[in-house]
């Protein structure tokens, strides 16, 4: 290493939407990491869907969550978190008016809204759509066409393909670029369908992802979703995955082995040391599972867990990227702390 | 005074509501105070109006411009100051609906939702309603009765007499606190009737500020108010204030005079050498007409001139109530730094 350099973090982008999403970037900001976070908005449930219903936007409830996810400015994290209770408003986030206030400053400029409203949070890293276009999950569910990200959700029966209209929205731009810069992209723990594949159907952000240099790793649910993926074992959510992003080489699975935690669903079973993977995949399997403060398990992945389990991704890819590393090529040639 | 004390700052209380009083607040941080704003809540109308009819609450509109006119967090004063432009939210200022949301994650304590507003505002001085409890205006308008602030602003005709109903709404104790402990109270500019008056007919407030050992300053208006205070002069004015405030002893009337400033309305005229003055008033005129960047003369106070028209009284008042002023009693025998 050059003296007085010191080696980039390693930049991570983590992929997906809703409260499994939060956790990984909880777990990422407990390695110390900055992470940026992209983010589905093809939700039409709950208050994002009646903002969406009324003006025509794209869904902001998760972007609102993940800010929230990664803000030092816990005061007004705490606000905007908060939802109404009564009257015309009820049920809105106020977080998804502030987001829909910086947005109609900035002309309907959705990333610029994120970025002020990451400024005004004092965000430890970024959030970023997938795309900025107003977009419609599609799914077949046995054999029926379902419309809509809140009814392919609760739709009985197994999701065969997802996909969106319009096709193919335009990649949000900063969302591409970090992915083309990322290390690692972590993609969930989250919805299958609903969540990390939706983001990953916008065209451009996919075709970052399997051409980007960044270790990918997969984090798996805790336990199926009734309605999403009841039914599927590991080997499964893999093919699922992969079947939707074709090309994507997984550097890593995360999945949980331990006790059985609490909520819907059952636990994923399944052995992955099969065809689905490429050579070389990680399979790590850690309990991954909350704890209630009576030491019951919980529901949805622990951050402290979940960061032990990326900790060590993390720092083998700092020490693989490291400048020094001779035996590894520079991923960024540009960088100006590499060696000469 | 004792070696090593400072005199304490004048504690400025300033009265009223809407655009004129920010005009005050905005004079008096000028002069480097942080006033306490003690806000009417009864108007009606636009976005205060449409929560107030469903949610049966007291008025924020001009709890949240008071707020903003004292926030040092700019950036966060510009968004809460936007108002939406489209669908359902349309019109709302997302600064009233963030003072909801922080009212509801407190029970519907809008002291402390204003207390945590302006902490993450950064604000310099403290805002308050008169009361936290809902009001309605009700006035006589040329013999007729006429409920509601938005249409007593809006009504034909002079008026004559303005209440409340419910007539005896429990004053907000805090503000009842910093009207006692005030060493100046400034009465608007603003709406003499829906604004200033609107305040002080709430009982509690009205004993504290005519018991309060504090220098009363009215400040007039630029201009007559169409529908309002069409036809009144300036003795009328005072006259009306002090029917509606029994017992106020006035140290200062600050008035306009100058070039007639933009608007509609009248230039505001009349002697106040007359008998509705106690003896003693000051009157002080000066031009305080806000202008325009071309230099013509533009619509409402000019902070910067309202504040040298405000200073010397609170330079006096400094002077009368530092420790070492033998010739005045200290108005505060509790205070720390009284010299022995």
């Amino acid at each position: 290493m050059t003296p007085g350099s010191l080696p980039r973090p390693p930049q991570v982008v983590a992929v997906g939407g809703g409260h499994g999403l939060a956790r990984a970037l909880s777990a990422l900001r407990l390695l110390g990491n900055e992470p940026t976070a992209v983010i589905t908005v093809a939700d039409d449930g709950g208050s994002s869907g009646r903002l969406r219903a009324d003006l025509g936007i794209i869904a902001l409830g998760d972007l609102r969550r993940a800010l929230l996810t990664l803000a030092r400015n816990r005061e007004l994290a705490g606000v905007m978190a908060h939802r109404f209770h009564r009257g015309q408003l009820q049920g809105h986030a106020l977080g998804n008016l502030m987001l829909l206030a910086l947005a109609e400053r900035s002309g309907m400029d959705f990333v610029t809204a994120l970025t002020v409203a990451g400024h005004l949070l004092g965000c430890a890293g970024r959030v970023l759509p997938s795309t900025t276009e107003p977009v419609r999950l599609m799914a077949t569910v046995a054999g029926r066409e379902v419309s809509g990200q809140a009814r392919v959700t609760k739709a009985i029966g197994r999701v065969e393909r997802v996909w969106l209209e319009p096709a193919s929205p335009r990649a949000c731009s900063e969302a591409v670029a970090a992915m083309a810069d990322a290390d690692i992209v972590v993609l969930g723990p989250g919805s299958l369908f609903t969540s990390i594949i939706a983001a990953l159907l916008v065209p451009g952000l996919r075709t970052a992802l399997t051409t980007s240099a960044a270790r990918v790793v997969y984090v798996g649910n805790l336990l199926t979703q009734p309605g999403e993926t009841a039914g599927l074992d590991a080997p499964a959510h893999v093919r699922a995955l992969l079947d939707h992003v074709p090309g994507l080489a997984l550097h890593a699975v995360i999945l949980h082995e331990g006790p059985p935690p609490a909520g819907p669903g059952e636990p994923i079973v399944g052995d992955l040391n099969g065809a689905a993977l490429s050579l070389g995949t990680r399979v790590i399997r850690a309990d991954l599972a909350a704890r209630e403060p009576d030491g019951s398990v919980g529901a949805g992945h622990d951050p402290e867990r979940l960061a032990r389990a990326l900790g060590a991704i993390v720092r083998d890819t700092a020490r693989d990227t490291a400048p020094d590393n001779h035996a590894t090529p520079p991923a960024r040639p540009d960088d100006a702390s590499v060696a000469p």
